[in-house]
């Protein structure tokens, strides 16, 4: 993973500990900002010209805009979703550029109520410009979505 | 994340990096402590003074003695639990003193044997005392107690 | 977790934080390479003699050989798996061997395409040799594998 740790220097390799601990702030913050309905969090991860790709019929979105717009699009879909990210990774092409790869688990309640149970991974590319790290791209591979469920979530007993 | 890089020292940086590994620990002592009934390992993750919060109808347990005794409450309403906490950040407010937040998924077994999935998330905040970390308040949000589903959970084959 | 941060080194202090970043690319490597059934990547994590152990019929692997034979084994039993490995912690005997333990959720599909939901613990033992770390042993501790479901996995919509 890290190649070149003999001529790198203390700084550089910290520098790389904490960008991986920014890197992991960012694939929890995409399940924060989806899951718990919150616009900011979740457009805090993304660069201006980021690339959120999602196909299968769900959609590209590039740049603010439109990956604003794709939390409509998901929102219409899911009535409430849940979502557990996993088995990281993130590999370093630079000290401001890294690639990752990360494999989620999901809960999705349709709109009717029924459940179904969602898996995919993340295919990402992280940049840091302006000393923020941020997702440059997205790729969601989804490998299945289950037939819903009848199976009611209640609150907490 | 880091706010003040470049006042803080490279032993400071470090520091922080451990702290959270530190702090990862304690996260997934909860699950192990709770889910292997390991009371020692559980009872270990928490400061004597701190709280442990679950709105809803669980209870709250305040300080060792009332912490002790949520593993009581909860091996009362739960012949087995497994729980799976993901998307974890951690944000430092000084070097001993960190909050952070979590999400759960849990598959839960009801004394009849019956299967429920569970969803939630924690609030945390972590400090540092005579050089150890462990969870001075831990609050769970919980978002979710499926209906009780009749799945056999079937010893390996 | 650090009994001994006052005698290290900086330089010891941040390799120990840099082998628990490539072990943790070790247990996504493991779902990873499982899943997607990527042999390379699954092959990758693990020394040439590393132990594999799978108690509740499934089989010991002992070596290389063995080891990519158990991909076979697993690839007759499971027609797909999905793993989500969590709550993972390390703990360093030496700078290059560690011993950790960490959770999996994982969503497997019968030949008959029925589902089942599995629970397990991997006990681990890290080793870095010649610079590298892999896997000199895994315990598969499995809590349960559910009675099949038919829910079917659809392709994402």
């Amino acid at each position: 993973m890290t190649t070149s740790i003999g001529t790198r220097s203390l700084e550089e390799r910290i520098d790389e500990m904490e960008s991986r601990a920014a890197i992991a702030d960012i694939i929890a913050g995409y399940c924060e900002g989806t899951d718990r309905r919150d616009l900011d969090r979740f457009m805090g991860i993304w660069h201006d010209d980021a690339e959120y790709l999602i196909p299968g019929g769900r959609g590209d979105f590039h740049g603010t805009e439109e990956i604003r717009r794709s939390q409509e699009v998901i929102g219409k879909v899911w009535k409430e979703t849940y979502h557990w990210t996993t088995n990281h990774t993130a590999h370093f092409e630079s000290p401001d550029r890294a690639t990752g790869r990360s494999d989620a688990f999901a809960v999705c309640v349709h709109p009717d109520g029924r459940v179904s149970w969602v898996s995919c991974t993340y295919h990402d590319v992280y940049e840091r410009r302006s000393g923020v790290w941020k997702l440059a791209r997205r790729l969601v591979e989804r490998y299945f979505v289950s037939a819903p469920q009848d199976v009611e979530l209640l609150p907490p007993f």
